[in-house]
């Protein structure tokens, strides 16, 4: 780790770009489609399954048409996500530093190649080319997607490192983020130590609440609303949080004169996936829509401005099909009230819903609403009622709920990891035509990268240069 | 049927147009943008899974980088697959109907609407518009995507039916296609009845053996060279037939003095996909990506020339990863010598393979060459032993190998159907850069219909009016 320590000054920070092994072509951006502000999305786990499913899900039910989705709309390509091993098949670290460094690397690498060595991110590069930078997701903000853009670290699992370095890794004297809203207080506010004092200490406005952003007027400034990742979509205070605070990060980046760069991640679309919970999968899909959705209008408000967003991998091998029936019935998702999971935990906390058959169809009706034949409510019932004493009742009843949501729907799983399949590519406004096609996902950072260089000075001694 | 049989004919087929119910945007072409020739390809049951996994099948063992394939330089956008009623997971019929004629209709339907009526498909509109027409495909020339660009029926099961409407569906008083080549030979020559004789008394030069291909010199032709569809890519005498029939399909269509439209199939990919065989896949995968491959050289020499490329859906709910683990080793497959179906007849046909671990283990490097831990093997031994003389021994003895090739690999699959997910477009050629980003699948159809009405006459009587 000595030379990544070597790379978290500034002075350095140049040598070190000549260990950045970029392995991505480089295109040359034509100055009048140079964008002065970046507005970078990352859904995370959000493979193509996804949109589609999305797609269907939100299918107006009393419109024969079914309607495009804001994906359709900005749809522009694929890209290619394996990371720099044999595997193909990405973890959210490699992903997040070939998408933040135009770099692959091995899975778990924050922003660092093989020995180790600190890649320059594109918000490290920004903060030195004068804009300023922001981060919002779902997430804790030292999870690994973030992290690769602000950090470097040889595992995205040194949480409490990773949140330290936060004040350590300093563009001109100052964190590398002028703005970051997420979640992640148990590791910024510890026994020890106190991050966000510190954050504030260097003129950081702090907040702990949603409802305080609108009392944030000018920046740097940090949020962190929750002790991990913040609550999920579907039985949160706001649904939308991810839409909320990209607004909040709007108004602030829009209110001061510098141009700008922000990464937005819709964080917990992959944690859907990872637990195979399509009902989580979709209310979270809904809260990244709306966030594409408030960019799209901001640049139509400022065309100077590019939208780029993709994915980082898919997860969970989520397809539309199962069991050979031509059908997926994802538009009754909307019925359900309650997450799987807290599902599990109220038949856990009151048994007695599971006593007779007229409680359960009371509370089935109630939250998850779909209809399904009589026998096969019992029999899931009398299966629900047997696990409930079982060790690890809660993940039993939690799969024994969600697989009956996916034999309903008719939604497939293959796995509770990642897979290997090509993500899609999404972009509007100033540059967006540079990322049409097919692309692997360190060329979506290289052009990003090349566009942050060449707004200033098209000589930049940032400019990464290409191996191949 | 009435309707659809009055809608035989030329003289009616315009007043059939307005039965038409298209529902797709239709864009403006400018006449500079208009393509002489169209080649329209179509990868049956090709969904985003296949493509991503192809480029890591064939990715080059003894280089560090992952070679791009064919469907990488050709990217440009994806297309919505759904059919016309509350499923959103279409067959091959309904998307077929929509890719050959811009309307959605009933899983099923051959280019008929609800009502049964004839919807005009693009070989048809090419066909009265003076143009050469051409089907290529490894099915049976009368399965349900060819039968959707040359005939009309109300079911894709009435296989008899659709090759004698091949006859008596005639533009300007002959066949819709000139060319066709495929498998069929059971369909089209019956007891009772000899349509490959009908056909060459209408001119048509008829061939039954891929080697013969060269003898054909000129048009009309029928190529028919198996009694259903083509024998499978892996273990067949030519494992690129689809490249073959190509390679000599453009020859023909090159030497004669018209523009051209042909419709080329890779219609096998589907096929394995229902039966959740990734070797198969890969396989018939090679042959298409191989057929594009010739198709993107032709027209580095005929730039005049459109190449579109697409899926009707995909099928088996495939994706690259299983059971968590992050990896896909589908590079691999390329060990294998025989398909799975294969292996098991082999294996029921000589049982003595599975008596002792030396000659199964012999056996399995002999065909399957992946490597496992001695005690799998053993295991899977016993059970391929076990159900040798069980009811429906060949399936299940089937099974267990492709389910072995699965686990090794880490290939995932979730349905012996169709799913719901959205698939590719390629494009290549002249006025290629109109079917870029996301569109319905029956915009492709829109905008290749209007290309094929603008060529001679921008106001053409057979102009398709969309309806939104």
């Amino acid at each position: 780790m000595r030379a990544l320590t070597a790379c978290l000054t500034l002075s350095i920070l140049i040598s070190c770009i000549n260990t950045a092994q970029a392995t991505a072509t480089k295109k040359v951006i034509e100055d009048e489609h140079l964008p002065r502000n970046i507005i970078y999305l990352i859904g995370d786990g959000m493979g193509p399954a996804y949109t589609s499913a999305y797609r269907y899900y939100s299918d107006k039910p009393d419109t024969k048409a079914v309607e495009r989705t804001i994906f359709d709309e900005l749809l522009v390509g694929m890209a290619s996500t394996y990371p720099d091993d044999d595997t193909y098949v990405t973890d959210s670290a490699a992903a997040a530093t070939a998408l933040a460094t135009s770099t692959k690397s091995y899975n778990g690498a924050i922003a660092v190649d093989h020995q180790h060595h600190a890649l320059p991110t594109l918000l490290e590069i920004a903060k030195q080319k004068g804009k300023t930078t922001a981060v919002v997701v779902t997430s804790q903000i030292n999870h690994a997607t973030p992290a690769s853009f602000l950090a470097h670290n040889e595992s995205r699992g040194n949480y409490d490192a990773i949140a330290d370095s936060y004040l350590t890794n300093l563009i001109k004297g100052k964190p590398v983020a002028d703005l970051m809203l997420g979640g992640g207080t148990k590791y910024f506010i510890r026994e020890q130590r106190n991050l966000t004092s510190e954050f504030e200490a260097l003129g950081y406005h702090y907040i702990d609440r949603l409802v305080q952003l609108d009392d944030v007027e000018t920046l740097p400034a940090l949020g962190l609303f929750s002790p991990s990742g913040l609550p999920a979509a579907l039985g949160s205070d706001d649904p939308l949080r991810l839409t909320t605070m990209t607004d909040s990060a709007l108004r602030l980046l829009s209110s001061q004169s510098d141009p700008f760069v922000i990464m937005i991640e819709g964080s917990q679309i992959d944690w859907c996936g990872h637990s195979n919970d399509i009902v989580c999968a979709m209310t979270e899909m809904h809260d990244f829509a709306n966030t594409l959705e408030r960019v799209k209008r901001y640049i139509d408000n400022h065309p100077d401005t590019l939208l780029i967003a993709t994915a980082d991998h898919s997860t969970g091998g989520l397809t539309l099909g199962k069991k050979g029936v031509y059908q997926w019935k994802g538009k009754q998702l909307q019925l359900i009230t309650m997450l799987p999971e807290e599902i599990a935990d109220k038949l856990i906390a009151t048994p007695k819903i599971l006593d007779k058959p007229n409680s359960f169809n009371r509370f089935w009706t109630d939250h998850i609403g779909i209809t399904q034949p009589v026998e096969a409510q019992d029999e899931l019932r009398q299966q629900l009622l047997a696990n409930l004493q079982q060790e690890k009742a809660k993940d039993k009843v939690e799969t024994l709920i969600k697989s009956a949501i996916d034999t309903l729907t008719h939604t497939g799983w293959t796995t509770s990891g990642h897979d290997g399949i090509d993500v899609q590519i999404f972009a509007y406004g100033r540059g967006s035509h540079y990322f049409a096609g097919h692309m692997d996902n360190t060329e979506i950072a290289a052009n990003l990268i090349e566009m942050i260089n060449r707004k200033k000075s098209s000589h930049s001694a940032l400019l990464l240069e290409p191996r191949i």
